[in-house]
């Protein structure tokens, strides 16, 4: 039965020892893929040692806004009972990456779909943080500019402790600093938060602590690497 | 440095492929650990043929109430600069599962904390479901009875609407066909209601539509198969 497989990559520089074998072995078995950067997903399939050339395989780029062409191929593929592959720049397709709106498609018309295990950073983040893994929140990006962002963090302290729900999200490496600085200056002392920085890498870094013990220690320099930041009380 | 090892194991019988080299080679080289329960972790270290006998390994459970005998091991194996392995029943240690309290005390003593890739079942029925992977809440488990329960997911409803978020939840295999039934009667007809079963295992299945259309197809009978389930408005 045609099967929409979607197939986790690496998070980090070199670390394809954080993949499955079986999920290396369907990438390496597919001839058709859904991506979210053709470039990087060429870069991908080469790293795992494809065994056929890169001309033989077919790689689409995702357009969320013009979905036309993927559902085209979905199509044809079901009809043909071929597999199809999804992947994102890093870690798990539709999961703060484009890929959803591929996968709604298949459902739609009818494929199978077949999640595969690898790299998440939120999930790692959150297993690393040592806060409730029972209750959480994602909520992507928050506000980029100083004044909003104090809000948004004050709003997840809030939802953290009325909840008692871990509240996460996620910022570009370059504003990493500007994040802890403010969240130190936004938060009350004895709420938690967690800095997870480079997860499988070679710089992974995972700091959770209270605020006041981060203020007591000084905020370090952090490295600009992708980061993902958590918020809890209990 | 000694260090924390966040060791996932498989979410379904016979999917040791589901976990990556790193994750095997880990959990092979350790002798101590802390675990959700002995016997399934002993089973699982058996299962990836650990190259020394079961009684060179040490494994504590852990208690939530009574965090001693954890606290204790930990500081000597810091000591010791050794390091130590967390293991829970299926999955991901932490997330939907103990062991967040484990990783809190290593933080505090200022162990390293190192989370290994591999399967959790909430991640992949995310992927799977083609639902919003940039906001979601994970909210464990709902009210078991049914008219609890009903308001509970009108509840999970208003919030996927109002807040453009996806909402998981879980619920024992037992009682997957009752969660269908109340949240086909409970949720609006253009709501989108995805159940996820067996991930990683032989009897894998997600379904993900919506509620209209769960309708017209008629409620199937479920598997008692572990189930993810998730609800979304777009």
């Amino acid at each position: 039965m045609s099967t929409l497989f979607l197939i986790p990559v690496p998070i980090a520089l070199d670390s394809i020892q954080s993949l499955p074998t079986e999920t290396v072995e369907v990438a390496r078995a597919l001839d058709l893929f859904v991506v979210e950067r053709s470039k990087t997903a060429r870069q991908f399939l080469k790293s795992i040692a494809v065994n056929k050339a890169m001309s033989e395989i077919t790689v689409l780029e995702i357009d969320e806004k013009d979905t036309r062409v993927v559902d085209e191929a979905l199509r044809s593929a079901y009809k043909e009972g071929r597999n199809v592959g999804v992947l994102s720049e890093a870690g798990c397709p539709g999961i703060a990456d484009p890929g959803a709106s591929v996968v709604t498609i298949a459902h739609q018309i009818g494929m199978r779909v077949r999640p595969l295990v690898g790299p998440s950073s939120l999930l790692l983040a959150l297993m690393a943080s040592g806060m409730n893994g029972q209750r959480f929140t994602f909520h992507g990006y928050l506000s980029p500019k100083r004044p909003e962002l104090m809000r948004d963090l004050q709003r997840l302290e809030q939802q953290a402790e009325r909840r008692k729900e871990t509240q996460l999200f996620i910022e570009t490496p370059y504003r990493s600093q500007m994040v802890l600085e403010v969240a130190l200056d936004a938060l009350r002392p004895d709420t938690r938060f967690c800095v997870a920085q480079d997860l499988t890498g070679a710089g992974e870094n995972v700091i959770s602590k209270k605020v006041k013990d981060w203020k007591m220690a000084g905020a370090p320099v952090l490295e600009k690497a992708p980061a993902v930041f958590i918020v809890y009380r209990n």
